[in-house]
């Protein structure tokens, strides 16, 4: 595979790089960002996915979310993907903007014409570890994921569909049950389309329902969220949770909202309960 | 005054606000950032202000820099404005990005038309912290200032013309003799005209040669700045605080570039400083 570098940055004494390549999954280039901790110029180290919301593109995180300090202090690698295919084009792709660019869902898309590109579950669970690994830097035997919203998502259906590759997971303000809130129909139908078998692969609530996740699961969610209620229903998920027997550590963080502002003030906690497990 | 709240934000138990209100100086309206710490609910607190490069606005630092947590911790107000007038529109504002809109140089233009409007520097040291006192939650005795690039100029300047008013300064890779490089050249012949005495008013190298400045200056500048020796010349500030018995605490960052990954890696270090004589 050839990775192109886009850019370099020094950062924390680690260095911030941005790539982009041509995906075998998603058949056009793809982007994602990684930083790279000063512990990998010694040896190889754990490695985190961070996949973000909505509109974000690979450099969201990295600008906003003052995750480096931490990841610098703790040896861990940061790798975020963008949200979508953005080079191949598809009718309709920049319409709204929850659904199309910017608005993968981390699924792969089974519906025209969609399922031409949008393979986003295969490309950050299959694809992207490899061209990690081919960097020669982190364990592959470390992995761990996290996200924002749609990414919270993303993260929640990745860790628990692939339990022995993700030793953590973790999110912020996650869409908890997209089959059951407007955002995920919307996506779920587009990419979909009516298969609701195919639709409950991708929900967390569901997923973790009817399956144990043997690692505990940390969520952060503010209380002042405007997409609490109607989009992202934690609560959704702590009773899937519950009646599997999954340790959830849902957190409801008083006066936060949605944004990085959000985000970065837990940050910290996140990337120290990653390190724990990886 | 009247002041219109943007929107506001939970961040690190404190509160991330943007403001707009009708700028008596720059007569249009001007926006501008606020980070209130927790400390500031039971007492006021120190304030310190941040001016911010060519082409910014008053929400990147607060997006970028990394800074909420550590002024939490310490209990600074962090406050943000706008790098130029935006709402007033003059022929050819935006035809560069290093002139006019995003690129106001702090400076009190005596040339038309930005005579008009742009009147940073005493928007910067007279209208806002009026502004900042009237939230009722700082200490006007505590002020300090810092800055990155065309912002660092502007806190030398401000900080060197106003020893009174500001008791600690920083820059991250300031411009640090606009008398003598294109940027500065550019801006000063616009908002100035010809008039070098002018000039030497808005230049920190120039204001620190003939006076001697009695606190410490902390500036970090990487050695990757690919803006380093053409506009930045931070070796002509260090042969002007060496002529007048200034302290210049000038850091060599070993690769690190001109951007927010080098600031946020050094922004604890800046806040730690302006705490400490603050």
């Amino acid at each position: 595979m050839t990775l192109t570098k886009i850019s370099e940055h020094r950062c924390f004494d680690g260095t911030q790089v941005f790539y982009s390549h041509e995906s075998v999954e998603c058949r056009t280039e793809m982007r994602f960002s990684v930083f790279v901790p000063p512990q990998a110029q010694s040896q190889p180290v754990p490695v985190l996915y961070y996949l973000a919301g909505l509109t974000c593109t690979e450099e969201t995180f990295m600008i906003k979310a003052g995750a480096q300090r931490v990841a610098a202090q703790l040896g861990l690698m940061l790798v975020a993907p963008d949200t979508s295919p953005r080079k191949a084009r598809l009718p309709g792709d920049d319409a709204s903007w929850d659904f199309g660019l910017g608005a993968g869902f981390y699924v792969d898309a089974t519906a025209a014409p969609w399922s031409q590109h949008y393979r986003m579950y295969s490309y950050v669970t299959r694809e992207l570890p490899e061209v990690i690994a081919s960097l020669g830097k982190s364990r592959a035997d470390r992995q761990g994921i996290f996200g924002h919203s749609m990414g919270g998502h993303g993260a929640l259906v990745c860790a628990l569909r692939n339990p022995d590759q993700y030793r953590s997971v973790s999110a912020f303000a996650p869409i908890a049950a997209p089959m059951q809130c407007p955002w995920g129909q919307k996506a779920f139908t587009g990419y979909l389309g009516a298969d609701h078998g195919a639709w409950s692969q991708y929900d967390a609530s569901a997923l973790v329902a009817r399956q144990r996740y043997e690692r505990p699961i940390l969520v952060d969610q503010g209380t002042a969220d405007k997409f609490l209620t109607e989009q992202l229903k934690p609560e959704l998920l702590e009773a899937a949770c519950r009646q599997s027997g999954t340790t959830l550590r849902l957190r409801h963080q008083a006066g936060y909202d949605h944004g990085y502002y959000f985000i970065s003030t837990f940050m910290e906690d996140h990337l120290r309960h990653h390190a724990q497990h990886l």
